[in-house]
């Protein structure tokens, strides 16, 4: 059991440079908080964002600045989400990216920008200027840049996550690395889901921006900590302006890297969640179509109890048939099968006597937990990703003030 | 701070008989664990049930039964909840209703049964069958049968729930009263929302279900634990046959009181919840319509984050503005406003300056908290109940096998 530490960072793709820096937005003065990538020639940039009614200054900025082929760079900063800042907040993010333009000698909007942290807070503007500047100078492109790049978004995450795939073509080599952030949430901070994922394969915006739906749909979008949406969620992909190659497999190959970068750094956020201490995986199959299965698999991974169940380490069917069944889809018990870390505890309708004991300290050992259901004949299935709730998830929630 | 204690248990209304006693089904072998409920003659009785798709075996017979203008009682049981059971515990629902049609000199199909508590165990049926002859005996019509049967369907209830209310007609007053068990959940029990009301108020069936459908949309349903509905839920209303006075000024006050002795015994649930030590009130008004307002009230009152951040007495408008956002309701952040305990600390997308440690302080030692949020000029309203999130719940939910 226990929190599994990434493999090392890559190399950043080439054409792209990045660096993370302290500019002191965090209380702890040396705790990096400023994250600046740089394309070094113009890029295709396209992007997913928070669905939540309330939305931070920067992504609303941001989205106006994707789809796009030629942005240059992204400047991030963690420790405040410049969130709920109204107009001034507009105005700070709007600012941040004209310091990265100004060195970068292009327009604002070829800059896209991300805040987390704090909200309600105004920037520390001058801080962020003097950053920028000093995280300018540390741009790189080796592995020690992408650990800082990746250190310097984290909030309540307790390590830094990164991602790697490469694609390999006739003529060359393609890479996709990623970095992200956390989902879950700590007050005051309100923290975000970010993750920036870049690529050497040259992409047009409107490819870029279906490869990157699909991969969100197969990733970011299949994991729930405590359902609590944020208000500054974003995905970003950045790419080498071009045509990918149009044969099928080649762009088949692109779609898988990217979506498992997607995926490793989704999981990899599950797996560092405030106080949770498995990863489950929730798969639904025999469903009627794709929808009914996420719906179904989304009820279980929201359930206190489910979570708390494994959290306890007990095989209890009875949570999860329950859960799965006030999940508005139709279905007949009688079709309803589960299976516990492989293990088939619940048959047709029926619980099976099994050896619980045993189950039980396969759950506490574990630290991936595996939750099956089977519906019947369909042809949908869905995967979701949560973790177990604890004691633990509650006392940073909740007693943070004492 | 604490849980309220209720007023004294009420008489039972004129033409029924109640009673509670412990037959063993429970480990505790002195803890009551069979209710009766006895109409002298034929009653109207209407039921509400569980929307789950996996249904136990009682609520499967019971909802076959009403409407219904001839019922002559209920019986319930407490300890195990006949969920999950098969052919066999459809079998075992119907020989409880046998049993106590028996003492009754009716059909079966004339008695009503409710169970709660394991689930996926098979009734021991020879308690049950000595348990109803014994209860059978000790019926009766005072405030003592009363809690009685209110004790003998408590699962992991701390204290047993009841509400009554008069209502005062030219010629004579009818009462309504009604007992109910809790909606938290405790595994390996599956704890059930129960409540059975009765009157001597003559209503027909088609009436009684209206009320009772209305009342229930009003009270049970507008309230959550932790979002998790159970196989058994359900409510029953029995009243004396006939017709209500047409007067329309008689029926709004029975339906008045109907609905009173509905919300009395759900919010009695929610401040009953497993290891919850607030009970949270939450309002939202000036959405487009009641099925927006009442989205956004349930995406606050389900939000982990919002209900640690209450057992936190934490102000923290960040969550629970970010909740109404992603509601899935459409709104405009600058037309919010929220109320905490009466204070506003966020108005029209701003956060106000605010004397933070005294309202936190002022959460911490009242048991009742309040929301409101003002999302503009529409005409929608709706009003929840929850309660906190603590590390009690999740103690009480994950640690029951240790």
């Amino acid at each position: 059991m226990g929190k599994k530490m990434p493999v090392p960072a890559p190399e950043v793709p080439s054409g792209f440079r990045v660096s993370g820096t302290a500019c002191g937005i965090k209380s702890d003065q040396e705790a990096l908080d400023l994250t600046l990538i740089v394309s070094d020639q113009p890029c295709t940039a396209v992007g997913v964002f928070t669905q939540n009614q309330v939305v931070a200054a920067p992504v609303q900025l941001s989205r106006t600045r994707v789809p796009a082929e030629a942005v240059r760079g992204v400047v991030i900063n963690s420790g405040n989400a410049n969130a709920c800042t109204g107009k001034r907040g507009w105005d700070d993010a709007e600012q941040m990216s004209q310091w990265m333009a100004g060195h970068l000698g292009c327009e604002s909007r070829h800059v896209l920008v991300c805040s987390t942290g704090v909200i309600g807070a105004f920037l520390p503007m001058e801080k962020l200027n003097q950053g920028i500047d000093q995280a300018w100078n540390q741009l790189g492109s080796g592995p020690l840049e992408m650990e800082r790049a990746a250190r310097g978004i984290m909030t309540t995450d307790t390590i830094p996550k990164w991602s790697e795939r490469t694609v390999e073509d006739r003529k060359q080599n393609f890479q996709v690395a990623g970095i992200a952030k956390g989902a879950a949430m700590i007050a005051p901070n309100m923290a975000t889901m970010l993750a920036i994922i870049m690529t050497d394969v040259p992409l047009d915006q409107g490819v870029a921006d279906i490869l990157l739906r699909e991969a969100v749909e197969e990733s970011f979008n299949c994991i729930t900590v405590d359902g609590h949406m944020s208000t500054n969620d974003t995905v970003l992909l950045l790419s080498r302006q071009g045509h990918p190659q149009t044969q099928e497999s080649s762009l088949d190959s692109i779609r898988t890297a990217i979506t498992e970068v997607c995926q490793e750094l989704a999981r990899a956020i599950v797996a560092d969640a405030e106080g949770g201490e498995h990863c489950i995986t929730i798969d639904v199959e025999g469903a009627e179509n794709r929808a009914s299965a996420r719906k179904i698999a989304s009820s279980v991974a929201n359930s206190p109890l489910v979570k708390t169940a494994i959290h306890g380490a007990d095989p209890n069917w009875g949570r999860i048939v329950s859960a799965a069944g006030y999940a508005g889809v139709e279905f007949e018990e009688k079709d309803l099968t589960l299976w516990l870390n492989g293990t088939m505890i619940y048959k047709e309708g029926i619980p099976l006597t099994i050896d619980e004991s045993s189950l039980s300290r396969q759950l506490q050992s574990e630290f991936d937990v595996s939750i099956r259901l089977s519906l019947g004949d369909g042809d949908g299935t869905a995967r979701l990703w949560t973790c177990d709730l604890t004691a633990e998830y509650v006392r940073l929630n909740a007693d943070y003030r004492t």
